[in-house]
């Protein structure tokens, strides 16, 4: 009768990679595709993404932003307006010459990110004070082609996310907006991807192309690297003065326009996942689930009516949730347990006819695995107080895993022993390029992630300068 | 204090074309990009297009259908798979060709429509009866590099839009998915553009390259030229074919799967625009409209907050609508009237310290342009009166505008008369090939439409074949 169950072939903690790639594909959230480092969003990680794109977007509206749309090609010389933006991109960008039998006049670029289309216009619109602030934020797919090793959601060529791109009057308007995106971008990671992250500045080297600052929020993963989770970037002036955004102000005064830009992208579903998951599949944080509550009856031919209608009246007593009933003939009671447990669903419910008769049902949570009897007319409030309970747990284990791979070094011997523990180190720095340089150099690829609120104490952990800030540094994936 | 009113500089009738473009730009919806052909979706389109993206994605959902994310990019060898298909597109396909400094091996087309990147997956995802129906639906931007002349929302060579692609067991389950599409995008359109349209199959020779039959729905516009609207296809077996999506039924035998796929693109905002508006901008149907009313505060320094707080007291007694209060201090009221004309708006409420006094309002609704008295306590009823009767009066132009437009002809003259007459006739039709190029040819570029669902009457208005159908033919935009 059933056919056979899908099962995770390599355990978490013995290869976390393959783990990570066998789980992908069995739980049925990617797929590969036959365009190298492109993937395919299977309608449960898709559905996902909208819950969280949603989320977020709501957050955005609320506080005034709108959204729009720019085109997806960008001709080649309005992508090198900007210096710095230009030499970061320019080695990763897909490139379109041909239309038709047409060789095209000039290279379109596939937006890696969309300044440089979206500036020219921003310039038309933005006359005077009267324009401004102009907030604008649109959800599309970006392309970036890196050459690195491709893994699903956490390192694709294309990938789906939000560009934000502000404009406002003063330095101090536009540096007001950092902490209002970055409080929503901490809520969405917390409420939807039960997943924590510490905010803080770029370091000057790491920061984004053409920006005068970067603040990212940065994750840590069981992996034992560092991921970086969205970010806020604070262009100065750069962009305006490249694609000449100036405004006169309310003396009549012509103005060069202050901007942000900023972003969250499919990857959170990668790290959500590889955060959370366990040797038998998935498990998803309540708020994303697609099922979030799955009810496995479980019968013979005598008992199928009685032991459907409670699943039923069960459904219906949480209908505020996304619930499935699987009553598929085609497969048998325990292939549905895996199932449910290979694709992450927060709660199962069990019931067969003796259940019905004890006017109770088996529940089990997903993360703990342990079945409760639990009373039908108790039902809703303990599967409200599991998912709770779920959502605190996960969240917790995240902070845990960061708080706890953080060590604070003092100079380059306690650097290099944290690094090769696959731990993340808080050092003090100078923040010159020099020094970042080292630390890459001499870990063997760690990387600064960004700047603690921590006071910086003592000296660089490689110069003789006093430290100006103490910066986290690990692995990243 | 007020800047230079934007006003349209053509009148719609004088030239359409010109009035069209003159209007997108100056109310702001749309901006041309320097990328030829591709458009810019400013916050107020783009808004309309979310709200008839939620929308059809509603009805979707409820029908079943999930929603996923394919790439981007295309490898040329797939979408050469199914000959037909790659005949349609392959000249108008942008070509990806370099990324950063490396040339590609292949050649990657964005895609033009994903048939050829989704079904490489369906063919692995899809084994066995139990797999079936797999109901997909995907939200994205496409490339067609048409090389006519490009008109914002209406051809555009990036645009935006839904494709469905569903895999059914049967044929007769895949055909019975084409009335529960098409009469949602019949209830889009009606509901949220307020545009009538007739569906009906394409003929042989304008279906979709690949598919067995394409249903259309036609509609006709203010300029004398027919434009296809939304559509269906349904695929037979030839992807399932060309692809291999096959699966073994419950006999254990192996069968091709039959498949449909259906959009609807950003193009039904130009019919609407161009449907609606007048000599004065936009016209907008409520639905869709971002400001569904505006509320002008008209008074001097000593009245400012008596007016003001009459303001919010309405806007909160409106608080379902989407209501702006536009009490910027930079524009006189009378600078207000025109923009709140240009940008469409449906209703709009003028009030100054009299009417404060008399407990009153100046109501004016945009296609009527008639101010008219109302009571503070009847603002709410007669907004809602006004807002409902607005969309049945644009909805019944457009009906009208068709059913006015369709001459009924019989022969080689009256379909010659009907077409210098800007108007579209119905044509008795033997769907052949040969027939449809001569009409074609004769009328200098008239097309067939789609197939009414008259019963034929004569001979085709070509040849001397019975006619099998009765077919609408008209110049398309």
């Amino acid at each position: 009768m059933a056919k056979d169950n899908k099962v995770i072939e390599v355990k978490k903690d013995e290869d976390i990679s393959k783990w990570y790639t066998d789980l992908m594909q069995k739980s049925e959230l990617a797929d590969y595709s036959d365009v190298s480092g492109c993937m395919v969003f299977r309608p449960d990680s898709y559905f996902m993404w909208e819950i969280i794109q949603q989320a977020t977007d709501k957050k955005f509206k609320e506080i005034g932003l709108k959204n729009a749309y720019f085109p997806l090609f960008i001709p080649e010389k309005f992508l090198a307006k900007e210096e710095e933006h230009v030499e970061g991109f320019a080695p990763e960008v897909a490139w379109v010459t041909q239309a038709g039998d047409t060789e095209l006049s000039e290279r379109l670029a596939v937006r890696p990110t969309s300044e440089t289309i979206m500036y020219p216009s921003y310039s038309k619109w933005i006359k005077s004070w009267r324009d401004l602030p102009l907030r604008i934020n649109q959800w599309n797919n970006v392309v970036r082609w890196e050459f690195k090793h491709p893994v699903a959601f956490m390192r694709t060529r294309e990938f789906l996310w939000n560009e934000g791109h502000t404009v406002f009057a003063t330095k101090e308007e536009a540096e007001a907006e950092k902490d209002q995106i970055i409080d929503i971008y901490t809520d969405i990671l917390k409420e939807y991807c039960c997943l924590y992250g510490v905010a803080g500045k770029k370091s000057e080297k790491e920061k984004f192309a053409g920006a005068e600052y970067t603040v990212s929020i940065e994750m840590f993963l069981p992996s034992g690297k560092a991921i970086q989770g969205p970010d806020f970037h604070h262009d100065g002036q750069n962009f305006a003065k490249a694609f000449d955004i100036n405004f006169l102000d309310k003396e009549g005064k012509k103005e060069f326009a202050w901007q942000n830009t900023f972003a969250i992208t499919t990857r959170v579903l990668g790290i959500m996942i590889m955060t959370h998951g366990d040797d038998k599949g998935l498990v998803l944080p309540p708020k994303i689930a697609p099922t979030q509550v799955v009810i496995i009856p479980i019968f013979r031919e005598d008992s199928k009516e009685t032991v459907l209608d409670e699943c039923t009246k069960i459904a219906d007593s949480l209908k505020d949730l996304r619930v499935f009933i699987d009553d598929r003939d085609s497969y048998s009671p325990g292939w549905k347990f895996n199932q449910a447990e290979l694709k992450g669903t927060p709660i199962r419910i069990e019931i067969g006819p003796r259940d019905v008769e004890n006017n109770q049902v088996v529940m089990v949570r997903r993360d703990k695995g342990e079945k409760q009897t639990v009373k039908i007319e108790d039902v809703k409030e303990t599967v409200l107080k599991e998912i709770e309970d779920l959502e605190t747990t996960l969240y917790d284990n995240s902070k845990k895993l960061f708080e706890e791979s953080v060590v604070e070094v003092k100079d380059e011997n306690e650097l290099m022993k944290v690094i090769q523990d696959k731990k993340m180190a808080l050092a003090p720095f100078c923040n010159q390029d020099d020094c970042e340089d080292w630390i890459k150099d001499k870990t063997g690829g760690a990387t600064t992630r960004n700047i603690s609120d921590k006071k910086p104490k003592g000296k660089c952990v490689q110069c003789d300068k006093d430290a100006t800030c103490m910066v986290y540094v690990a692995k990243a994936y």
